[in-house]
């Protein structure tokens, strides 16, 4: 009981999070982003908050103005604002330049954003690299609007500033590095965006709290596609060298299903212990192709980079129909499904962590009997976990590494950890 | 409208070329075989027309001796010619020696071949190594013979002289070929037989067209098994160098299915690009393994020859009722048959042309909006323009071809050539 | 006939052979080994009788201290002898000490085993590294015990004696080797032990009267486990070496099904050739994998020793009710399974034997015909003989052995065997 509370109050504070972080306005660059990385690293003071000043070159990109927005709306002729910015960030399309002027319906029409199929929802618009502005509203509440004057007010700046993002370095035995990316760039919405930060900074705070870390953990809370790419420009030398494994943490807070996304090789180490913890965790999880991809991963394993980074999420953007829309909010999320997804990840750091080559120190089968590991009577049958020990010792020849036998031996590779704690114990491997 | 036209009149073209050389008695040796390049070359001056004495040595094969025949009937004994060379060539057992003879009913049955299943038909025999002499009727005909002398006359000679052959190599900026095999070794038959060499003969007449070719073409007409043999002899060296695919070209004129045959190790790039194609062209195309083969394949796949040759059909031999028998006839091939033989081996080409490894001149994605190759403002979807392009920047990274992207991508390689030169001309690739 | 009659009076033969081993008492060490060794030297002097001191260091192992039992039994009030290892030596745990006691039913029910599932079977119980003493009764007779005192006897020597094997060289061409491995450690049961010596003595006399032999032949018969550890222990470097493939032969005799058990690689030459040869000898037979393993391949097959073994059985242990109990009795094996168990590995060692990477020696198809293995009238179809020798002529390409020609051109390489015979007369190959 003691410890079905423990589970469900990480759950419970990963939601609080997610509360407290619902209301920031964030975008690719601004005060938003400042704003959450703080309050992020007031939890964790690990993370490293970084600023990167507006035109510097990155690849084939430039790091764009900085946006701010202190207010905006669309007031009808009685001065009523009937789309309002302080009501839902949403209403804003992301990156609007600053306007304020008087349109007729028609006018205003071209600036309106709405989604015809999900008449009670604002969808999420952005505009970062066109000097655009706009609104978003509810298909239904475009509907009502009158042929009238409006006044449009758009408060916000677009200009030189800084690209923000934070990053966790966890020193480990070895300098070959697992990779965790999360992003930190959308507004007011739950699924995709919050649930990755908040259950990223959750294993942050776990693997801090470890006294001992094989590999070094580099941890990212970056904007979306442009902070991958600042990053990846700043540190590419030292990630393609060290970069054992690493995973794009996003959509990972609801509760309908497990989904996994493949790297572009689709078979790294990333990717055969995320199928394999999830087969054991949850056998219908999703598995999607890298031909469906859509996050950071896009520039994790893009041709020149090459990293071994796949995606583990609950249902993948796209997938649920209050995708990038004012109805992933925090009724979208639950506790249970961040406690799900931070569970999924950390059983795969555990993997990752115990996955060597592993190699037997006796020829043939060891007499396990006078070891107390084995029963001295024999009979017809034998139990799992001697059948476990005896496969884990009939496969670990110097070749097969932890996840490898597990593989071949259909066992969980969590499972032989404690197998192979026997074995050292009693120096057979 | 225009264009359906052309494609229309191709198609006729080459049905009409095959109606004139439908009537000539062709062999594996003779004036059958030369007037049938004779016919060609006014089409195409490229054909070059090759003599090789009999006698002369082939690998474990020799020339065999010439064989030309001018007349040949069985008469009964008013004199009535009751089976007729001149009514149709395939009467008479292919390489007949001379005969003149009155012989029984009974003597001259040792001699007939006919089909009891297919009673309409006149089977197709030869006997090339074995001095023989017969004809072959139907088994209709053959039930309505009567007891009574027969004169029988074969006025053939079987002598020596030539085996002959055409060749077309049409350069390109590199001297690795590309190899067209075709034969044109049987009597009156139009899908086994004509389809092949007249199908063959638009290819190079296209192929001769093209203002630049990445790849030479080394284009065959030949006598099947004896001629490519002895074409190999002579050329072995620099086909076994610089042959990168090739395909057998044979009963390419019927219009009931596609059909492909893997070379021998299956997976050579003549063998992906086939499949490649013929999986968007006609996703119900037959695909047969080496172990049904039947053509030059033979020989260029042959355990000491190995090259990469693989053949695309409409119908395969032996996989219709009409194959080697008169009712192989032009009615069983069509201008659609024919059009449609010849469009896959162009897209085969033509994907074989743009198939090169690609390498993506930038880290992380490229800014494609700047490009106006990107919309600049993010919603929900992407186009499958966008997508195909997006996809092929991800897995153009040095390692894979054109082919390979197109496979991982589920796109058709030839939808890509478009997206390479908009890169290109954008220094992207 | 004379055929059929041979091959039944094998099957008849080596059905006697296990009738008189059956009464012998074996265990992994004692008298009831030496004496199975002398009966099996008796018909096959080859063996060689090796005698293994106990306290003999074998990797992790020791050999034990060796048993011998004159006599157990319990006897009750009455002086009746209720249980009689004479009557059956499956009564006596393997491996009891000596007992001379009084008990009460209570104190002797913890001695008892019995199987509550199968009530009229005696079950099969060892306990060889662990001091203790039981018997072994069905659950029914269980049942009928009353409450009295009981006598218990075990006159048996637990004492540094020896293990002892038998070995079989038989030399070949090459000192390259082939390993056969059976044992001869459990007392009277017929599939579960007999099976396995009787089919390889037979096997072995087979061997021995061929006039040439490619291989060297290595067969074992040793007590399972512990004897196979002692084996390897003192020839590992020169079977490392030379160890082309080879079988364990264990549950042989009866006639229900064919079993083949995967070596732990699953693709060893020994796999390829039992999985082959079953295909085609019964293509209804069981696959096991490595993790159903269960006899000596747990040594061979070992992390460090990693030999090329698989096994090959009729039904195998532990998927037969019957088996380690006494009902796995003359009854359940039959000359019939026996024979058939002796045919299969019969034919694995024959394609062993035939297994080279062959080679044509002209280029192209040769001319078959004027070798006369060819017809000389060209027609519609073809032979599957000739079908086979095409075939195999196409493959022989220098890089694929006679096994990978067989599985390619899918016939049974037993049936190439002749083929190539006539490639060899005519020079060809």
């Amino acid at each position: 009981m003691a410890k079905k509370e423990t589970t469900k109050s990480l759950g419970d504070e990963m939601y609080a999070r997610c509360h407290d972080l619902f209301p920031i306005c964030r975008s690719i660059t601004g005060n938003g982003v400042r704003e959450t990385l703080k309050y992020l690293k007031k939890i964790l003071s690990d993370i490293n908050i970084h600023e990167v000043p507006s035109g510097t070159k990155a690849f084939d990109w430039n790091v764009p103005n900085e946006w701010n927005i202190n207010d905006a709306y669309v007031a009808d002729e009685s001065g009523n604002r009937i789309i309002d910015f302080k009501k839902n960030n949403l209403h804003i399309v992301g990156y609007s330049e600053p306007v304020d002027n008087i349109l007729t319906l028609e006018e205003l029409q071209k600036h309106l954003y709405s989604l015809p199929d999900q008449p009670d929802a604002i969808p999420y618009i952005t505009s970062y690299y066109e000097r655009r502005w706009g609104f978003c509203l509810s298909e239904n509440q475009r509907k009502q609007l009158k042929q009238q004057k409006y006044r449009v007010k758009i408060d916000s700046t677009l200009e030189p500033g800084h690209l923000t993002y934070g990053e966790i370095i966890l020193p480990g035995k070895s300098e070959r590095e697992i990779l965790l990316s999360t992003y930190i760039c959308h507004p007011s919405m739950a699924n995709n965006e919050l649930s990755g930060p908040v259950v990223t900074l959750a294993l942050a705070q776990w693997l801090s709290s470890l006294s001992k870390r094989k590999y070094t953990y580099r941890i990212v809370f970056v904007p979306e596609t442009i902070g991958s790419i600042v990053y990846l420009s700043r540190h590419l030398e030292k990630m393609k060298k060290n970069t054992v494994a690493g995973y794009v943490i996003t959509c990972i807070g609801d509760n309908r299903s497990y989904s996994y996304l493949a790297s572009r090789g689709g078979n790294t180490l990333s990717d055969r212990v995320a199928r394999h913890v999830l087969s054991y965790h949850d056998s219908n999880y999703k598995s999607y192709s890298y031909l469906e991809r859509g996050s950071d991963e896009r520039q994790f394993c893009s041709a020149g980079i090459n990293l071994p980074v796949c995606s583990i999420m609950r249902t993948k953007y796209g997938c649920y129909p209050e995708y990038h829309t004012s109805l992933d909010d925090m009724s979208f999320i639950s506790p249970d499904g961040l406690e799900g997804g931070y569970q999924v990840i950390k059983k795969c750091l555990q993997v990752l962590e115990a996955n060597e080559v592993y190699k037997m120190k006796v020829n043939c089968e060891p007499q396990l009997g006078k070891r107390g590991l084995f029963p001295t009577i024999g009979t017809k049958k034998t139990t799992k976990n001697i059948c476990d020990m005896m496969n884990f010792i009939a496969y670990a020849d110097g070749s097969n590494d932890l996840l490898s036998i597990a593989e071949k031996t259909n066992v969980y590779a969590g499972d032989l950890i404690p197998v192979i704690k026997k074995l050292k114990n009693t120096d057979l491997v």
